[in-house]
């Protein structure tokens, strides 16, 4: 159950990378590249951090395949999926808490502490977009107006809260995928967005740090 | 033989990388920072993903000699290089299939399967260029307009056919040598590219994805 | 000692990297981000490439918690340390010469050679500004007009040649740090930079690598 849920995140997450593609003028590689990166770069970067190499989306390349065929979804079919962008996002906010929880349960296998099992789960649910948007030159979205990783980070939150009450493993990926998306549901139903830091005056810093 | 075309690359591979200093304003500093990352960046981040670590890079201090002197080069005769581009770029192409046939050879060699092993022998080869790109904040050519990476992908792509027929060793690494390089020398002279992806409309999307 | 000096410099990169978010139009969750890249970043990424993973800065979450402080202090009293920046950028040359000790130590325990063990030094006293930087779509200040790197490079190259010498640990990480540290105060007292590499002229190369 949850490998198919893994699997369907990895496909959206994959799409809406792809999509990335078509608004920047890219080629068709382009869009496989930001497709894959969004669809499994998470994942892979947190098997980085945490030592678990070669990366779980090597060992089972149904992952690959998944994020090729999001691709050249987007390539053919673009503004066929673009018609129906809430139901995508709808299925993007349920990857969104999947990977989260995937990303904790991990952490907390490899002996993390609280804080880096909330940052695996974030790293999970965000990475992938954070590699795409870098590499088209954008400011990550999750650090301008988030309240994207926002809901991972507390996805993450009631993974450790729970798990130090001892609950066990299905609960605790479950409670943690529905409270991941289901706030991000909310946000995107409310608009929610997390408050902006202060503008300094260029001049309140007169040589900023290298 | 390949240990000499390898340093051979990475050499090229520094310098083609340096230049960009030249283009952007930067310190001596940066070229010799983005001709390490693009002489041995891609085989860094392979060998991360796998778990061959550390890198290959730094087991054998040639290879960073390698880059520091590729960097120096350019810093001291840019222009008379500039010059004779051609050469560089041809030469560079011998780099990129050797990349993609050690890449590919390494991958295979810890266990990844066929989309994994593509994957590392075009990481090998251009993800070296693409960490030059994004230090200096342009969208890596590789994702805009490429017959780059691609040669690179059907060198990968060669290695796993040949190496599921049973090929031997010598002749999997000759054979995805040739296929890259070849190709990526037929791409620059008939000025091959990947077609590009279709340009959506911004208001086809109405909230895009964080 | 040691581990306190480790803990303050992770408060001021963290705090100076917070700093970014202010000047970016970043919400608080890009604070936090940034303080934490800028904080532990280089740690992680030099112990994804050695190999020491998970990486320190998640063995003891004290790193993790002061990442998250430097960032609040900076959401709440920007200003009020902006009257003190060049106390703020004191202390960072302290954190960038403890750093580039610790860096250089870790490095050459893990085997690498000289050249790799000055490269983990500067790449943990600058890798998590370059984080920072990418992440905000600017070129890192160190490949542009650097006396930064620069100083961790000579503070890594201080530990090779003491190191080579027979020099105990200690008084390894003690004149390292000093010398980087120094050097550093230095370049900012007197305004020290590197020189640039001369401009090319874009007709000089027709047609760039990929």
């Amino acid at each position: 159950m949850l490998y198919f849920l893994d699997i369907f995140g990895t496909l959206i997450f994959a799409i809406s990378g792809a999509f990335k593609a078509s608004r920047r003028e890219l080629d068709i590689l382009g869009a496989l590249v930001l497709a894959t990166a969004t669809g499994v770069g998470g994942g892979i970067i947190r098997d980085m951090v945490l030592g678990a190499t070669p990366p779980a989306a090597f060992h089972d390349e149904s992952y690959l395949f998944v994020c090729l065929a999001g691709g050249v979804t987007v390539i053919f079919i673009a503004p066929r999926i673009a018609r129906r962008w809430n139901m995508v996002m709808a299925a993007d906010a349920l990857g969104l808490g999947v990977f989260s929880a995937i990303g904790a349960a991990k952490a907390a296998a490899y002996g993390l502490g609280p804080m880096g099992t909330i940052m695996m789960a974030a790293l999970t649910a965000v990475g992938g977009g954070v590699i795409r948007d870098v590499l088209v030159c954008e400011v990550p979205a999750v650090i301008r107006t988030d309240f994207y990783a926002t809901a991972a980070i507390l996805g993450g939150a009631t993974f450790v809260a729970l798990h130090a009450c001892g609950v066990g493993q299905s609960w605790l990926l479950f409670a943690t995928t529905i409270t991941a998306t289901g706030l991000r549901l909310l946000a995107m139903r409310f608009h929610l967005r997390l408050p902006k830091v202060r503008r300094l005056d260029e001049s309140a810093i007169p040589n900023e740090r290298d």
